[in-house]
């Protein structure tokens, strides 16, 4: 975590408006208050029960009842709904954003998403599609806090948009704490099928086996999963909606990895078979280098915790 | 963890002998003291870099040059050598064990220590094999800590081992900080191919995958690594021999749980392939109910810290 008084924090914005309030839109909120990143934070939720906890937690300034009404007047607008109903939030506000405005969105998919969204764009509005890879496995307004982007990256799709935009999209992220990179569109969704939508499929896989097992309880399977088990299931309590919306918005790009995946554990499946320990043994170190490179490069430390003790969090 | 004041710690056994100075071992050897469990300490390893650093740190009360010595005149002999090398070593210390001694392991598989084992036990020596449920992914005579089998579980498969001898290795567990259960092999060996080998084995393909794509860089996937990979590349950090031996000596089990696993893999990549939203969305829903059930169970924390920032390990 980077101490605050070494992060520059001017204001960016004068009005930013965040459509969906779940765990990354309430992170935001609560990241752009800490650093006086805008003047004024409006947001708006599909569900009346997530309007009314946001108005009860105080999360924005105003908390508006339509989407467009949220947008209008902001210098940024930040998508933050489900990927699969970016395009749909995107036509609905799209009358209500101001010339000059910057549209952008957090979604886990960015070629989808631009897909989507792009076709609503009004003349003189920029988007510049983001992606912030954050997250725990909570969700909902209450969900958020303000470290949840503080050394991690931001990826930037700006697929040709005006540099000025962009330039202050990246300011905006690096006053909530976050690391600034571009990238385009499909090698994005390609890097992210590997580091987290495979994975995900994965741990949500491993715990589904888990739970169809006739000769060992889920009672015992929850007793003793801290044998490596429970960094499964907390990746596979990820949001639902969420998820399905990334796997069926990324589908190449992960069944490629998923292919591969499968092909690789055959491979060790069968030298565990024919008890080939050379095969086994060799795989491991190598795997083992990888995870360094990691603490090497200041994404986790080498402490048990995870490193995540710094970060405080809903349950904290 | 449960404060050190509550927790009632008698002298258990004279001499505790920890055969393998590995994590295991020297975090039971931290724990015996912090509780004053036993009255001397002997520790043995192969390697003479490892007996040295042992000396150096002051790891046990004496590090002998033979596994023998070390065992002999011991009132518990804990063997904490990879689950493949258990044989050997309890041929070569069985005759320098002392009558009514308890002979014990620290290994993840126990069908195959149990077979290795007992044909080189003593008449008069008592063996009681164990597993305690804990870990990191270092290794090595300084990678231990007291706290690191605080409110684990430590399963012990009698098998029909003196009762006496039994509970006495149940206190000693108690002593050190750990939930103590009693299992048969066999169905042990099936808990932890699901709740710990499988998912071993599911990372470590995970991360080789990482390693072997030709459009995405290392140097991504480590920069990256913190939306969901990050968890898998700490489990495959874990120990090469040791893993390599808990795959080969729990074959049976471990491919049984991988062959569902590939089946459940294959359901879900069709489902994302046809585009089958409602299946993947009732998959991921389900999955959630387990991950309450581990934190209800108290063998995690919602924070976002994984509940580990209350053990101390190595790199605090």
């Amino acid at each position: 975590m980077k101490p605050e008084d070494k992060r520059p924090t001017p204001m960016i914005y004068e009005r930013v408006a965040l459509i969906g309030l779940g765990l990354i839109a309430s992170s935001m909120a609560h990241a752009m208050r800490r650093g006086r990143v805008a003047g004024e934070i409006t947001g708006y939720a599909r569900s009346a029960e997530t309007r009314a906890v946001a108005r009860e937690i105080g999360l924005c300034d105003r908390v508006c009842e339509s989407a467009a009404e949220a947008a209008e007047g902001a210098d940024l607008v930040v998508l933050c709904v489900p990927v699969g109903a970016m395009g749909a939030v995107a036509a609905e506000i799209a009358p209500a954003l101001k010339p000059g405005a910057t549209l952008s969105d957090v979604g886990s998919v960015k070629r989808a998403v631009i897909a989507q969204v792009s076709p609503h764009v009004p003349r003189g509005v920029h988007f510049v599609p983001a992606h912030p890879l954050a997250g725990t496995e909570y969700s909902g307004p209450r969900a958020g806090f303000a470290t949840l982007f503080d050394n991690r990256w931001c990826i930037l799709v700006p697929e040709g948009a005006d540099r000025t935009a962009v330039d202050r999209l990246a300011a905006f992220w690096r006053a909530l704490g976050a690391n600034v990179d571009e990238m385009d569109a499909d090698h994005h969704d390609r890097v992210l099928a590997v580091v987290s939508h495979a994975p995900h499929l994965i741990a949500y896989t491993m715990v589904g086996v888990a739970d169809h097992l006739e000769t060992v309880t889920d009672r015992e399977v929850i007793k003793y999963s801290a044998s490596g088990f429970r960094d499964f299931t907390r990746i596979a309590a990820s949001d639902p909606t969420m998820w399905r919306d990334v796997f069926l918005t990324n589908r190449d790009a992960t069944l490629d990895i998923l292919g591969r995946f499968a092909e690789e554990l055959f491979v060790l499946q069968r030298a565990i078979r024919m008890g080939d320990g050379q095969l086994l043994f060799d795989y491991f170190t190598r795997t083992r280098a990888i995870r360094r490179g990691i603490i090497e490069a200041g994404q986790d430390t080498p402490a048990p915790d995870f490193g995540r003790a710094a970060a405080a969090g809903p349950g904290e």
